[in-house]
């Protein structure tokens, strides 16, 4: 077991109508607030309305049109901008993880005199950031229980984890019920999102009993509940029981002591978004399955015969290959049962442009130190195999 | 699932060698510290002039000899005046959960003007409290991860369960080193109690798949560890996974969203250690099967037949009452392998006092509200079947 050291200082307001303690938790932080969203979907929610209601005596300025995969320009760069010009003393963020993930960037690069990417691609190290407070919509990131953001460059295709730990958001709202309305797609994207946190942290050396069983019991809560929630979109258990198992997802609570795994799944996902902005969830589960064929060894299976004995349930007495195989196998049938397009001929990406993200995946996210050492030419064929 | 408020602010600094860090945490929050501990185990340990040579630029006070079972006189008494006659700005505990539990509620008591059994007895809320940062020795009560102690009043036979938002530690210090000269008695009674926090929590009504399985998790890994420490007390390993495993314990995370059960086993024992000083780990180890067998019936069967199969890998397709009480004889197998004594007058507790501590327990503990009612007469012969 290796040493830790772990803090979230982030509260959890969890429940239906949990945002009516916003008042309180913004008062004691900020007068002046930078109030940043997506698109109209806070607005048909009743959402926004909600929020301007409950801060009636907060000066409020806004930041909207925030995207999936958030861009670093304009998003980031217009929401340092306004900061700074308003004196903004609080970042409310209401929507998805990315709304979050973009307030993130945003707390840090307020707090700096100069160009935000130098924090975001570390050159420099933040000292200090705004305070966070967020409304989450979506089940997916887990965001709202962690310190880090994932920021795109559209002109160099980079797609960064930034974490820092000043960012954990001071106070994070989630209402299950604001998940009602979340279509199925991104329900089933953000399942595998969360997902993949999970196995992510799964799939490790020396890892604990305790976290082992922490992640099976994450990965079977997922899976029952997504099915719930894409049977009936307002099942207030289901949405509520995926939610928070997606809060869990990158806190760092399923895998303290653990070995660290590299995040290939991430790693090389990251490229995929980067370069054809696709759904990070989709992308995500369509290399899974193809990643653990790929990395299915000696070394490995015994790991993967823990996944199929207890995350499926599968007959432990079974030859160990035989079980591995058809835990992955399981995995992909999931996957595709919940409505992910499988592969990625499906969402848009040929063969094209496959060696080119394999070389940026190669050279930018050291997968040659990850739990099963990744390198250029074994990324390519776990992109192709994927195709 | 049930709404929920979650902070959790405590720093948890884990592992071997842990303990350098202390200067660095402390430093940022002040340089008059109150030192407390128990006898004279940290001093074998090398622990105390370690944690005196580490803070050679501290103002340091010393309150030593809290017991087990922290009494509230003297030594919360005694603590509480050092820290107004010293103006002291953080406390420092070094030892067990009864160090830590007995320390805030001397932070809580230092920061009130009137008698610390105001707040201790919930007559009056605490406004503030010392900050606390601990160095645990034992794995046992979580006190390290939550904001909750138990204190002693001996004059009354009171044992209360104290607990304020304003208690939680700033910074635990964990290093399962410290862990390898605990005694086999007091290993297994950490195990027991540590296993009882989370069947408190599993046994309740309206659980969530997620929180059952970090529960069932938590059981395994504190059995298998608990006995990989007995079997070699320096297994740095099962010393640090039993480590954490309790800290989980109270802090809320295996049970965020369930209904809340009224932890019974620990109602009960509370009493029984405040009238007869025993081990509480071992007195929870007696009650609990006793107390299993008492509720065990239509309504409970369903969680028993989970408990019994998740936990202990009983044959599903047994008829539920066989799965059932397999568990709970299996439960009892486990403390009485791991060395505890399993009947109370085998810890010096005869008939005598029965009916009155079950009176106590009746009148002060709100079990007519638990997962299962509990009456007094139901408590007498809980009780009854643990002589």
């Amino acid at each position: 077991m290796r040493n830790f050291d772990y803090h979230t200082p982030t509260r959890l307001v969890f429940g239906k109508d949990a945002i009516n303690k916003l008042p309180e938790v913004m008062s004691q932080i900020g007068k002046k607030v930078l109030l940043t969203y997506g698109g109209g979907s806070i607005k048909k929610l009743g959402l926004y309305d909600k929020v301007k209601e409950l801060l009636k005596d907060f000066e409020i300025v806004e930041l909207s049109g925030i995207q999936p995969n958030p861009k670093y320009d304009p998003s980031v760069l217009e929401g340092v901008r306004l900061c700074k010009e308003n004196g903004i003393e609080v970042i409310l963020a209401v929507g998805g993880g990315s709304v979050l993930d973009c307030s993130k960037a945003i707390a840090a690069g307020a707090k700096y005199a100069g160009d935000p990417w130098d924090l975001i691609s570390y050159k420099v190290k933040a000292q200090a950031a705004l305070p966070i407070v967020d409304i989450i919509t979506l089940a997916a990131t887990g965001s709202e229980y962690d310190c880090g953001g994932v920021i795109s460059r559209t002109e160099t295709n980079d797609k960064i984890g930034y974490m820092d730990s000043h960012l954990y958001p001071v106070c994070s709202f989630l209402d299950p019920t604001y998940t009602f309305t979340v279509s199925k797609k991104q329900t089933a994207a953000g399942c595998a999102d969360a997902m993949n946190h999970i196995m992510e942290q799964y799939f490790a050396e020396d890892t604990t009993l305790l976290n082992d069983g922490f992640c099976e019991a994450g990965l079977k809560s997922l899976m029952v509940n997504a099915k719930a929630c894409l049977a009936n979109p307002e099942d207030y258990r289901a949405r509520a029981e995926m939610m928070f198992a997606c809060t869990l997802g990158c806190n760092g609570i399923y895998s303290l002591g653990n070995s660290p795994s590299g995040w290939p799944l991430h790693a090389m996902e990251h490229a995929l978004s980067a370069y054809y902005d696709i759904t990070h969830g989709e992308g995500l589960a369509i290399i899974t399955p193809r990643w653990m064929k790929y990395v299915l060894s000696d070394k490995t299976v015994d790991r993967f015969v823990k996944y199929g004995v207890n995350v499926f349930g599968i007959d432990n007495t079974l030859d160990k290959y035989e079980i591995a195989n058809e835990a992955i196998e399981m995995t992909y049938a999931f996957f595709e049962e919940v409505g992910i397009p499988m592969h990625l001929k499906d969402v848009g990406i040929g063969e094209e442009r496959i060696d080119e993200m394999a070389h940026h995946i190669a050279v930018n996210e050291g997968l040659d130190r990850a739990y099963i050492p990744l390198l250029e030419e074994d990324i390519a064929k776990i992109l192709r195999a994927s195709l």
